[in-house]
C-alpha cells in the first residue's frame, strides 16, 4: 500500500483546526444517529471522533454503514472545532471533531466475540484471557501496560542517577536459587536445567564488578497456585549495592524509588489513573520502620488478633499494618524488619545483636509486601557455612561463591515485582490483569486443558 | 559495620587536591618499591593510586604489605597533586594520587587464581568462564558490559522519541515462534511448554494496541552449535511498528537507530573504547541497499566466488558485502532485502510483483547480520493459508491470529543481538565475552560435564 496523504495522529488534530487532515487508526466505536455516522478512532496517541455526512460525501457515508469495530481505516477530513454544548471534557481531542470527507478500509475485522466500546470491559478473567489480543485494545486494559512503562522508567532513572549500572543477568541456572522445589526444570540440551526464581545470585556477583547494579529481569515461580496473588512467569525490578554503612540504607535506597515511582506515575499518566478513578497516594513523612515482632504486638493491640509467637507476618497482619501506616502517616506503606532466620533465604545477614533475627525487610504497600530485601552475607566462610547448615551444595555454587572469596564489600539489596504494584496502584482485583500475557497453572496463552486436544 | 568517614569517589578525588578524604574499594594492584608501597585501588567510578609511606603511619605501611589483589579496604589520606613528570594520562585520576595515613581492611580475598593486575587478561576462554566472577572485575571486561548499557540505553531513547511504547513479553510459550526444532522444552507443571525463540509473535500483537512497540527481550536458541557467534540465550533488541507506508520505513527505522547508537557508544564510552583500542565507525550517508540477488552478483563480480544460485547469503559473501561498504560508502553496513520466501519464517511478506522473494531484510554489520526483519502479513486469511503451506498448525496460534482477525494494519518490524553487536564493536574474538554469563552447550556458569560429579 501507499498512503495517498501525510498522517495527522489524533492528538495533533487539536491543533489543526479548520484544517484538512488525514488520520489512521482503529474504529473503536460507530454510532448511527438518523443521518449522521459518528465514529471514534483510535489511534496510538488517542481518540478521535469523526462525524460522517452523506451531505459531505456519499461515498464516505456509504463506507462507513459497512464498519464495524476494530476495522483499520484512513479517514480524510476537516477538522472543526466543537460547540460548547458538544465538547467532551473526559477526551483529549474533546473540543473538535473531524469532518469525513473521504473513508478507506485497510483491515477488515471480524464481528467482535463482545461489545468493546463501552468505557469498562465487564468480563470475566478467563474471557477477558482466552480473548487476550482484543482485550488488550480496549483502552482502559492498554492503560494498564502505559503504567507499567512509566514504573519501570522511574526505576531505572532514579538509580541511574544514584550510581547504579543497569545490567542483563542469566535467567537459565544450574540450580534452584533461592532453594526450594519450586522451580521449573528445563530440557537444556542432553541435562538439566532450570529458570530463575530470581536474578539474586548475579546481581550480588556484579557488585564486586560495578557496586551498585540493578535489573529488570524475568523470574519464574513453579509454585502450583492458581491464586490472585500469583504469576508462573513475573518481572523482577532488582536492586543490589556493596559498601553499605548499615542496613537502614537499603531501606533508604527503597524509599527513593518508591516515592520517585509514585511521583512519576501520578504525573505521566494522568489520563490512564482517571479511567481507574485511582488516586495515587503521597509520601509525606518518612515510612515508618518497625521490627516483625514490634509488627505483630501492634497488630495484637489493634485487632486482638495474636500471632506474635509466629515465624512471619501473615497477609492479614500485612493488611493491618497498611491501614495503621495510611492512618497515622497519610501513606499505606510501612518497613517492617528483622525476620526469623529461618525464613529468610540463605544470604541473608543475620543481626549480630540477635542471630535468631536477619538483617532483612519488607516494605509493605497498600495491603502487602511490595519489596523485599536485606543485607546480605558478604563474609566467604559465613555463606558456606550457612549453605551447609541448610542442606545447600556449595559446590553448586562456585560462580557465585568466588565473588565472596576474593573480595567482596558489606552488600544488600531489594527486589520489587512490576505486576503487584501495577495491580495496587489501579485497584485491579487479580494480578493476571496486570501481566500483558499471564501464565500460570493453567494456562499459556490457551487454556492448558485444551492444547490438550 | 560503620564507615568512621564520608566516603569519597575516586573520581571525585581529582577536585580534592590538597583535601583529607576516605576511598573505598578494591586493591587492584600492589607494587612495592623499596621504601614505599603504590596501591591501585578501584572502585566503581575508577582507579586511585595510593601511595604508602611509612614515614606518614607505620601502621598503614604494615597493612599494606598484608594486601593482596582485590582485597576490599578503606584507605584514608591526602590527594597530592603528582609531579608532572609522574602523571598518567591514561588515568582518570592521573594527575593526583593519595598519602595514605590510615588503610582498614573490609574484606579479605584469597590468592587470585591468576594475575589480575596487567592491561589485559591473557586467558584462555574457558578459564575466563570458570573463574567468570573474578574475570568480570578485569577493567577491559566490566568495559565490555558498561558499553552493552549504553547500547540499550541508546535503543530504547531513539525509539522513545519516535512515540514507541517498551513492553515485556513472556518467555514461556505454548510452541516453537519460529518453527524449527532448536526450542529448549520446559515441564510446565505437568504439561509442556517452551522458552521463547524471539518476542516476535507478542510484538506482533503488541502493534494493535500501541501501534509502535520495542521489547528488550532475552531468546533462547536450542541450537546444538559451540561456534563462536552463538549463544543459548541471548538478549534481543526488537522493534515492532504498524501503519508502515512503505517496506523502506522499516529500514529508515533501523538505520536512525543504529547512527544514533554508534554516536552513543563513541560519546559516552570513550573510556571503554579506549581499553580496546576499539575505533567506532561514523555513517556519513544513507547506508547502501540491495537485493539479495544483487548482493550475490557483486560477490561474483569482485571475488569469482559464485553462490548466484544460492537461497542465502553465506557468511564469506556477508564479509565481502560489509568490506564493498566500507569501501565505497566508508562504514561497514549494508541493508540486503528480497530473502527468498523459503528461507524466512511464515509471518513474513511475499513481495507481490514476485511472491518467491519477500519484502525482508537484514542489514550487514562489520562481517555479518546485525539486523533482521521485515513486512509481515497482516492478513489473516493469508496468514492461516501461509502457516497451513508449511504445516504449522493455527490452532495452536489462536491469542496471536486473533490479533489479525480483528483488524491489523501494514506492520513490520526487527530485531538485533545484543552481544554480536557489542562483539563486533569491541573486536572480540568470541560472542561468549559479550554476555556476562554465556550460556552454551558446554555450560551453564560450571562446565556441564562437571554437575553431573
Amino acid at each position: 500500500m501507499a498512503y495517498a496523504r501525510a498522517r495527522t495522529l489524533t492528538i495533533e488534530a487539536i491543533e489543526a483546526s479548520g484544517k484538512k487532515i488525514t488520520v489512521y487508526g482503529w474504529v473503536r466505536l460507530r454510532r448511527d444517529h438518523g443521518k449522521l455516522i459518528f465514529l471514534d478512532i483510535r489511534d496510538r496517541t488517542g481518540i478521535i471522533q469523526a462525524v460522517v455526512n452523506p451531505k459531505v460525501s456519499q461515498e464516505a457515508y456509504k463506507t462507513a454503514q459497512t464498519l464495524r469495530a476494530e476495522d483499520v481505516v484512513e479517514i480524510a477530513g476537516k477538522v472543526n472545532k466543537r460547540p460548547e454544548s458538544a465538547v467532551k471534557a473526559e477526551l483529549e481531542t474533546g473540543t473538535i471533531e473531524l469532518e469525513a470527507s473521504s473513508i478507506e478500509i485497510i483491515s477488515k475485522a471480524e464481528t467482535l466475540p463482545f461489545d468493546m466500546g463501552a468505557n469498562e470491559l465487564n468480563l470475566e478473567l478467563p474471557t477477558l484471557l482466552d480473548y487476550r489480543s482484543i482485550a488488550l485494545r480496549h483502552p482502559k486494559i492498554a492503560a494498564i501496560f502505559k503504567i507499567q512503562e512509566t514504573i519501570t522508567g522511574s526505576f531505572r532513572n532514579t538509580l541511574k542517577k544514584e550510581g547504579f549500572t543497569e545490567i542483563f543477568v542469566p535467567t537459565i541456572v544450574p540450580s534452584a536459587t533461592e532453594g526450594g522445589a519450586e522451580v521449573f526444570p528445563l530440557d537444556y540440551y542432553d541435562k538439566k536445567a532450570y529458570l530463575a526464581q530470581s536474578p539474586q545470585l548475579y546481581k550480588q556477583i556484579m557488585v564486586s564488578i560495578y557496586e551498585r547494579v540493578f535489573t529488570i529481569a524475568h523470574a519464574y515461580r513453579a509454585e502450583p497456585s492458581i491464586t490472585t496473588r500469583h504469576l508462573s512467569e513475573y518481572l523482577s525490578l532488582d536492586v543490589e549495592f556493596g559498601f553499605i554503612d548499615n542496613f537502614e540504607e537499603l531501606m533508604d535506597m527503597a524509599e527513593k524509588i518508591v516515592v520517585n515511582l509514585l511521583k512519576d506515575v501520578e504525573e505521566k499518566n494522568k489520563k490512564e489513573l482517571s479511567l481507574f478513578g485511582a488516586n495515587i497516594p503521597k509520601i509525606k513523612s518518612k515510612i515508618p520502620k518497625m521490627k516483625m515482632r514490634e509488627a505483630q504486638d501492634l497488630v495484637f493491640k489493634m485487632t486482638g488478633v495474636d500471632h506474635r509467637s509466629e515465624p512471619d507476618l501473615d497477609p492479614s497482619d500485612e493488611k493491618e499494618l497498611c491501614k495503621w501506616a495510611n492512618e497515622k502517616y497519610g501513606a499505606p506503606f510501612v518497613f517492617v524488619t528483622h525476620y526469623p532466620t529461618s525464613k529468610r533465604p540463605f544470604y541473608t545477614m543475620p543481626d549480630s545483636s540477635n542471630p535468631e533475627y536477619t538483617l532483612s525487610f519488607d516494605m509493605l504497600g497498600f495491603t502487602e509486601e511490595w519489596i523485599t530485601g536485606g543485607q546480605r552475607i558478604n563474609d566467604y566462610n559465613m555463606l558456606v557455612e550457612n549453605m551447609k547448615k541448610r542442606k545447600i551444595n556449595p559446590s553448586l555454587f562456585e560462580i557465585y561463591l568466588q565473588a565472596f572469596k576474593y573480595g567482596m564489600p558489606p552488600e544488600g539489596g531489594f527486589a520489587m515485582g512490576l505486576e503487584r504494584i501495577t495491580k495496587d496502584l489501579l485497584g485491579l482485583l487479580n494480578i493476571r490483569e496486570a501481566s500483558l500475557f499471564p501464565r500460570d497453572m493453567e494456562r499459556v496463552d490457551e487454556r492448558l486443558s485444551k492444547s490438550e486436544k
